[in-house]
């Protein structure tokens, strides 16, 4: 695997971006509940002090991992929901790019959908605001589409929120190793929103 | 809760009914990896080793669980499948049922959902052929419609992946004190479904 697969911060492999990479590997194949500080510091090759000088407990790692795909997927976002694009562009764009975060970052992602509510209540309201303003974002381009016509007359939170169903369950089934590519799904995905099973 | 939501044979809550139950809760909230025999035990009001005479190990209670909430999805599509309604309406029947099963046993079905993955080989395999032959079904529904002119020629594999990408991430939020009932969610789902976003 390379590191650009395993990091958020793909360009600074520093301590602390090795730590939360190893931890989202080590968190979403175990489980956040599975997973030890002492299984951590040895995947690391260090002592558990010495990860103790780095990150104050595990509950800590796992905000950070889990707050760093939010702000990315929150980041990325925002220009396609800004940009002049007309609804069905938006929401391409916005399709291609949630799919290339959860392939890019597979195992930081899968914390993110899985391992985040295990987070206790103080953070998980953090993480929760965040992930409410990205499903704000996507409910934007239902509306915009809704009012100028192009989309049907939907409701706007539940079609937000199936489609986003469906882009977050890829993370259990997408493998960089697999047949089809993450635009290549998003297209297909696109497809099958945009028009439906029904031959009209 | 009620007794009905949370285990599989409701009418029969014995001893080994009772700790698939529980151990289900378990699982669902603190992850498989992060629930202890242990803790089972004092749940159930058992000692550890009265315990173990019900159940060899913790990865039989969790094949158990995934086991059975298999049988029960393969069981129930069977007939619709086979059934000689149209592939819309088995469409609309199947997106029901798979709702109603993860709904009545939210906590099995999201072990089912999530937890499946920490099976070793052996068992893993023998779920994987159940998924399998689950997936079939849902693939043979949406074959026929393709073939009847009913659906547009839609990739059938990815087109089944699809639909239930949507209905299994529904354990992520489907509350029973929620808004909407499993009937209206399959409901509004299936429309969206049919006939997507765009208005033609």
């Amino acid at each position: 695997m390379n590191e650009r697969s395993l990091t958020l911060t793909p360009e600074a492999p520093d301590r602390r971006g090795r730590i939360l990479q190893v931890a989202g590997r080590l968190f979403s194949q175990k489980g956040y509940h599975g997973s030890s500080m002492r299984e951590l510091a040895s995947a690391l090759g260090l002592t558990q002090s010495s990860l103790y000088n780095h990150v104050a407990n595990k509950e800590e790692l796992l905000l950070a991992i889990v707050d760093g795909v939010a702000d990315e997927f929150l980041v990325t976002l925002e220009p396609v929901v800004r940009s002049a694009a007309s609804p069905t562009a938006k929401l391409r764009s916005a399709v291609r790019v949630h799919l290339q975060i959860i392939a890019e970052h597979l195992e930081t992602a899968t914390v993110f959908l899985h391992e985040w509510k295990f987070l206790s209540a103080t953070y998980r309201a953090r993480v929760e605001s965040k992930r409410g303003r990205y499903e704000a974002l996507w409910r934007e381009i239902i509306a915009e589409g809704v009012e100028r016509g192009d989309f049907r007359p939907l409701k706007i939170e539940f079609t937000a929120r199936w489609i986003l169903s469906t882009l977050n369950w890829t993370y259990q089934w997408y493998s960089p190793q697999g047949a089809l590519t993450a635009e290549e799904i998003a297209d297909r995905y696109l497809d099958l929103f945009l028009h439906g099973l029904l031959k009209s």
